[in-house]
């Protein structure tokens, strides 16, 4: 027998300028997910320190050596589980990284990704953010399987307002989409429920996406509202802005029913138009 | 000085079994909406007839002797504006398709949508419905210039819920995309608006959709809720279900300012993904 349905977590931890207290922090909501149920975790956003161009270098570890990946992979070895290590800022041959990694049940590395598309708004009055000022873009899709059971996608905040990256990974059959990301306060009530949705109606699969909670002290104040939102493009689970956990059953069947109710997937126009993938 | 702004008005008439009614309702809505301003008019979809696979062969017109078509181009011409003749059904070398036809000022005929993607769903214990038992599919994107104002593209309904048909206007220059539409009493509720709010955000356009009013007596019992929302994916002018003209002012210098605040046009990664337009 198959397994269809999966317990989801989104970790929504405050994050502060400890690395050590952020670590342990993160261990030990990854253990209460875990009791619960969960077989995917998902940790936020730049969960090993706060977020600012200022912070980056600093933070920065690089992946093999670096004592958040231990963490990370100790963490899930112990709890048995997939674990998207949100991301942290990563140093790799003299250039810094915003970079997810993702962790199975043995504590083994499944899949690196790197934000492909950096942070760089400028609402004037509102919010300016240049990430592009201390950070080096990733070039590659990224994606990893759950043993047989399901397919899953991975961005990194801004990645969300890329339409074309969740086309890509669906039409490669990723079933779920998870977005660790830090929205703010300008772009978070206008945007950050609308884009999930948007990309799981569209494309018929499931969107998560996982904030740190709100720290009104912070240089950056996150949005919160981690989410799940459905491939009938419902949210079936949130938050508000303070820190919790988001559970919620990620339901394949549900996933197929859908996707022959309303069968957009066979019905795109392929003689018409194509979303082409240019690399792996 | 070039025009930066005008004003678009959605007719969302009622429409019943009487085409001379419905014409001579569609030209008078058109002079009202006129009268207040508006320089490009949007009727809804299957205006001219009730929606259903029944009543298509009937109500069939050719474009270029249909009474339908002469009215549109002489209530175009009348009123001295751009008129999208929401969508008729249409008899074409034995076939039927689903068209929308666009009028200039001077009551030429600017522009042809058929439908290209066929409404076809089945939602147990909700609705089925098959355009493709009696339509055949468009095979053409379909955009027109308002003078040198602005590019419109032009979807109907069930076309909007492919992405890729938006992507392709907006990579092309369309600035506005235009849905006439007629969703249901299902689907309405659960993705009319979230549909239109994705497709303006991720393209940064404005995008509206014209339904009819809604009859709780028609075998398929329309949506309404004809609106209009701006590149930001806010709704700037919406209605009930209830007959009614809905105006929104479209302002590309707005447009300008949301895409240089958040310049996702220049930041996608074209080394790594393009959505490619395989036909005209």
């Amino acid at each position: 027998m198959s397994i269809t349905k999966f317990k989801l977590a989104l970790l929504q931890i405050a994050v502060g300028v400890s690395k050590a207290e952020n670590l342990l922090r993160a261990s030990r909501f990854i253990k209460e997910a875990a009791e619960k149920g969960a077989h995917l975790v998902t940790l936020p956003e730049c969960f090993n320190s706060p977020y600012g161009t200022g912070y980056f270098a600093e933070y920065a570890e690089q992946l093999e050596t670096g004592e958040s990946c231990l963490a990370l992979s100790a963490a899930a070895k112990e709890n048995n589980i997939y674990l998207v290590g949100g991301s942290i800022p990563e140093k790799k041959d003299g250039k810094l990284y915003n970079t997810s990694t993702v962790w199975g049940p043995d504590g083994g590395l499944l899949a690196v990704h790197r934000k492909v598309h950096l942070f760089d708004i400028d609402i004037p009055g509102k919010i300016r953010f240049q990430e592009s000022e201390t950070l080096s873009p990733g070039n590659e899709f990224t994606s990893f399987q759950m043993g047989d059971v399901c397919k899953v996608g991975i961005g990194i905040c801004y990645d969300i307002r890329f339409a074309e990256l969740a086309q890509i990974y669906a039409r490669n059959g990723c079933k779920l989409l998870l977005y660790p990301g830090a929205f703010n306060m300008t772009t978070g009530p206008a945007h950050w429920e609308l884009l999930q949705r948007g990309r799981a109606l569209d494309n018929q699969v499931y969107v998560a996406t996982a904030s740190p909670a709100r720290s009104e002290s912070s240089s950056y104040v996150a949005w919160g509202h981690s989410s799940v939102v459905s491939p009938w493009g419902e949210v079936i689970a949130t938050t508000n802005e303070k820190e919790s956990i988001v559970y919620a059953d990620i339901d394949l069947d549900h996933l197929q029913q859908i996707r022959s109710q309303i069968p957009v997937t066979h019905q795109r126009r392929s003689d018409m138009y194509e979303v082409v993938q240019k690399k792996n």
